[in-house]
C-alpha cells in the first residue's frame, strides 16, 4: 500500500523543520555536509563560492551586500563561519544594523570607510578605515559602515562566526510598516507619533536618493574625528 | 624582598583581564564558583538573591528593571542563566531593546502586557499577555513590552540564558549624544538631520513623562489586535 | 510508481530520529523554528505559552509542576531555555531531584520555601526563600524545595538553561519497580534488602498522604535554620 | 613602593576565582596549558599520567577509583576529557551516582560487571559486561556498576567528556549527616523518619562489610537478566 | 493520491542530510537517541558495545584499530564521546595522524608504547608509556604511537571527546594517489618530485612489511629517550 | 607588610595560567575585553587592526602570512574569529598545513590560486580560484594554496572561526629536527630512513628557492584540472 501522501508530507515537513531547528554553530561532527546536484559526486568546485566581489547598489542608503552563508553556499553547513561582501556607492552607508548570532570582522578591500559600533553602555566606538584595515563589531551590537567619500566607491569583506548570522537593520525594524508599531516607538523614543510617522513616510530611501541633502553626504557634514564630506 | 608594585599591578591587571575575557556561557566545570565574604565559608544564603520583586520606576518610559546576573549575584558565575524583574507603571514600556547574548522568556506576574519582537525579515510578532503567560524573545532580536493599562501597573520576570546577556536600548544607542552620530542616522533612516535632532532633544524622557500625550498611552491610541487605551 | 510505504516510513523515522538526536543547546542558527498549524502562518500568539500559573496538586509529596519546554512549547526549539511553574500544597515538597542537562534558578511567587542542594562534596547548601527571592541550583546537582507552612500553599517559577533540561527524581529512580534493583540499592546504601523494600512498598505516596505524620510536616519537625512546622 | 599585601591578595583571590569560574569544556584556544614545575620546561612526560591501573579498595561498597582529571593531571586543562580507573573487589559496587557535567563510557579491562542507568522516565537500562565491552551512561543520569562475582575482582576504565565531570553519590548525598535532612527525605520517599535514620546509622559501610548478607552479594541474590550470585 | 516517489525521496534525502549536518558535539538535549531494531523496544543491551578488545593487524605499519563511535555504536549519538581500541604488532605503529575534531587520551592496556605529538611550534612532546599509563594528544595535533618492542604486541584504548572525531593519516593524505598532488608536496617539502614519487610507490606498506629494515624496527634504531630496539 | 614576592608570583602565575587555560571560543560574556594602554580609555581605534594587506615573502615556499588574532589584536579576545592575510610570490605556496581549532574560508583579493584539502577518506577536493572567489577548508583538515602563475603574485584573506586557530605545517612537523623522529616517519611512510633524511637536509627551503626546479613551478608541471605552469 502506498503511503498516504498527506501523512508522508506531514512527516517530511516535520523532519525538515526539526533538522533545520537543530542546526547550530557548535563543533562540526563530520568533515563536511554536501551532496552533489542530481546525485553527481561532490567535487572541489562544491567548496568554492564564485563572484563574491560584485553586487549592484540599488538601495537608497547606497550600499549592497552579497553573502556566502549556509543558505547560499551549502558547503558552509555546520562549519560555523560565513562571508559577506559589501559594495558602497559614493556617500553610501551599510545602514545601522545588528547581527543577532555573530561577531563580525570587516576588512576594507577598496576605498575608505567610517565605521563604528555602540556598546551596551551607549558609547560609540568608531574610527576611519583604509584599504587593508580590519575592524571588530562584537556580537549583537548596533553598528554601521559609511563611505565618507562623495566621489568614489568602496568595497569590504566581512567575516562572521556563524553559518547564518542574520542581519537586523534598525531602520527597517522600526520604520517599515511591518515592523514596530508607531504607538510603541513614540514611547520608546519619547517622541510625537507624528515625528515617527514622518520618518516612516520616506522610508526606505528610493534607489536614487544617495548623495542628496537627505542622506547627509555633502560639504556641510562634519563626521566625528574631524573628517568633512566634500 | 617586596614585589615591585608596578610589576605586580601589571600582572594582576593582565590576569584579571584574561580571567574576564574567557568567561563564557559554556558548560560549567565546577559545581559553583563562590567564596564567602572576608573568608567566611560559603553558605546556602550565598545562593539566594533577595528582593527581586520591587524596583522604583523613575524613567520616562515608565518601567524599571532589577537584574540578578553574574555581576549582582556572583553565584550565577559560570552557570549560564540570569533573571531580570521588570516593574511597569501604568502605560509604562520596557523600551525597544535587544539582548546581544541571550534568548529571553518573559513571564507576567501581575497586570497585562502587549509584547512583541521583530525578526530579521522585519516582521513583527506580537501578542497580549496576561498573568501566568510567558513569551519568547529569540536571541538578539529587537523587542519590547508595553503596559497598555493606564490605570494599573504590571510586573514581569524575565529569564535569559546567559550570566550576562547585556541590554542594548535602541533609543539610547541612536538618540543619546554618546551614541550613533546624527550624520549616520540620517542616512540610515533617510531622514533630515533636523528630524533626528528633534527626537534627540527630548531624549531620554524625563521621569514624569509617562502617560502624557507624548508617550502614546491614552484614549486615542489603537494598539494592534484591536486593543484601545482607556 | 508510488514509494513503498515501508521504505518511506523507515526513512522518515530515521530522519525524525536523527533530527531529534542532533538537537542541542548550542547557539541558535535561525531567528526561530516554528510553523503554523495546518499551514497557517506563524503569528505572535505562537510565541506565547498561556496559563503557566495553575496546576493541580495530586501527588503524595504535595507539589505539581507544569513546564514550558521544547516539547510543550515548540517556540523554544533551539532557544536554549525553558520555564517550569511549581505549585506547592501546604507542607508540600518538590521532591529531591536533579536536572541532568541544566542549571536552574527558582523564583518564589507566593509563600515561603525551604530550598537546598547538595554539592559533589556531599555538603548541603540551603536557605529559606520568601516572595521575590531567587535561588540557584547548579547543573546536575541533587536539590529540593519544601513548603514548610502547613496552612498555606506556595508557588514558584523555575527557569532552566536548556530547551529540555530533564528531571530525574531520586525517589522514583531508586524506589519505583522500574528503577534501580533492590540488590543494587542495598549495596550502595549498605542497607538490608528488607529496609529498601519497605520504602518501595509505600512509594510513591498516594494523593492524600501530604500532611500526615509520614510526610514530616507537623509540629514535631524541626527544619534546619531553626524553623518549626506548626 | 611595595604593593599593599591586602590589596594584592584581594586582587589575586579575585583573579583566581574568576579564572576558575570561566573554565569550561568548550573548544580549547591553545595547543595546551601547562608549565613545568619550578620553571622547568614542559616535556613529553608532563602529558603522561602514570599508574592508572592500581588503587586499593577500602570502602564498604567494595570499589575504589583513581581519576586523571584537570586537578590531578594538569595537562587535561581545557581539553574537555578525563579518565577514571575503577577497581572492584569481589561483590564490590561502584555505588549509585551521577556525573553532573559529563557523559561516561565505561570499558571493562578485567572481570565481569552488571551495569545500568535509569533514564528520566524512571526506566532501568542494564546489562552484563565482559572484558572488552563498553557501556554508555548518558550525561547526568543515575547509574552504577556491580561486580557480581563473589570470588574475583574486576577492573574498568571510564572516559568522561569533561575535564572535571564531578561525581555525586546518591547514598552519600542522602544518607550522610552533611547531606539532605531527614525531614526532607521522609517527604520525598514517603517514608517514616525512623526508616531513613536507620539507614543513615549504618552509612557509609565500614571497610570490611563487602560480601556480607547486607551487601547483597551471595547465593540467594538474583540479578536482573537471570544471573545468580555464587 | 500516492506521493510521488521522486519527490518523497528528494525530501527524505534532504531531511536526512540536514539531520546529519546539524549533528554536533554540544550538550545533549535528550537522555539518549536510540530506537530498537525493527521496532523492538530499546534495552540495556543497546547501550553496550561488545568486543572492543580484539582486531587483526593487517596493515604494513603494524597496527589496527576498532572504533565505537556514533556510526558503529548509535547509542553514542549526541553524547560527545567515543572509544577506539588499538592493537599493535611487534614493532607496529599507529601511524602519524590527527583527529580534526577531538582531543584524545590514550591508555595502555598491554605492552609498552613510545608516543608523542608535535605542537604548532613544531616541538615534539614524547615519552614512553607502560601498562596503566595515559597520555594526552591535544585536539587536532599530529601524533603517533609506536610499539618499540620487536618481540611482543601491545594494546591500548583511546577516548576522544567527539562522537565522530575523524582520523586523518598524514602518510595517506600525502602519499596516496587520491591525496595531495606531488606538484604541491614538492613545493611544501622543498623536495624533488622524484623523491616524493619514490615514497608514493611503496605506500601504503604491504601487510607483511612490519619489522623489516624499512619500517625501522630493528637493532640499529635508537629511539628518543635512549631506548634501543632489539 | 609587603606581600612575599615568592608567594605573590606563585599566585600570579597560577592566575595567569588558569586564565589562559579557560579561554575558549564559546559565546562571549561581555561586549568586549579590552583596556587602553597605560590606563588610557578604550577608543574606536582599539578595535581596528591596520595594514593587513602587506607582508614580505621570505620563506622558500614563496608565501608569507600576517594574522590578526587574539595575540596580535586583543580586541578579538573572546570573540571567536580571526583573520590571516597571505601574500604569494609567483609560484609561491602556502605550504600544506592544518588549523587544529578552526574552519577557514579563504578569499582571493588578487591573482589566481589552486587550492585544495584532503578529507578523512584521503580524497582531495581542489579547484582554481580567481579574484572574488572563496573556498572552505573544513576544521582540522590538511590543505594548501598554490599560486600557479610564475609571473605574478597573489593575495588572499582567510577568516577562521577561532580567536587562535593555530597552524600546523605538515612539512615543518615532519621534516624539522624538532619534530617527528625519522625512526617514526620511516614506519609511517614505509620509507627508507635515508629517504626521509634526504628531505630533512633541504628543509626548510632557503629564501630564494622559489621558482627553481625544486619547487615545481615551471613549464613541465601539470596541475590537476589541466592547468599548466608557464
Amino acid at each position: 500500500m502506498a503511503l498516504s501522501s498527506r501523512t508522508a508530507l506531514a512527516l517530511l515537513v516535520l523532519a525538515a523543520v526539526a533538522a533545520v531547528a537543530c542546526a547550530s554553530d557548535a563543533d562540526p561532527l563530520v568533515d563536511f555536509v554536501l551532496s552533489g546536484a542530481n546525485g553527481a559526486p561532490v567535487t572541489g568546485a562544491n567548496f568554492a563560492f564564485r563572484g563574491l566581489n560584485n553586487v549592484n547598489v540599488t538601495s537608497g542608503q547606497g550600499s549592497a551586500a552579497k553573502s556566502a552563508n549556509a543558505a547560499t553556499f551549502p558547503a558552509l553547513t555546520s562549519q560555523g563561519i560565513s562571508y559577506t561582501f559589501v559594495n558602497y556607492a559614493p556617500c553610501g552607508q551599510n545602514p545601522i544594523h545588528t547581527h543577532p548570532r555573530a561577531t563580525e570582522i570587516l576588512y576594507v578591500i577598496e576605498g575608505q570607510l567610517y565605521v563604528g559600533f555602540v556598546d551596551t553602555n551607549n558609547t560609540l566606538f568608531s574610527t576611519t578605515l583604509n584599504v587593508g584595515d580590519a575592524f571588530v563589531f562584537p556580537r549583537g551590537l548596533i553598528h554601521f559602515q559609511q563611505n565618507t567619500n562623495s566621489n568614489s566607491g568602496a568595497r569590504a569583506l566581512a567575516a562572521l562566526n556563524s553559518q547564518n548570522p542574520g542581519t537586523q537593520r534598525i531602520g527597517s525594524a522600526i520604520f517599515l510598516p511591518s515592523g514596530i508599531p508607531t504607538s510603541i516607538s513614540q514611547v520608546a523614543f519619547n517622541a510625537q507619533a507624528s515625528a515617527i510617522e514622518a520618518i516612516k513616510q520616506n522610508f526606505p530611501a528610493s534607489g536614487n536618493a544617495v548623495g542628496t541633502a537627505n542622506t547627509g553626504c555633502g560639504p556641510s557634514v562634519t563626521y566625528p574625528y574631524g573628517r568633512k564630506m566634500l
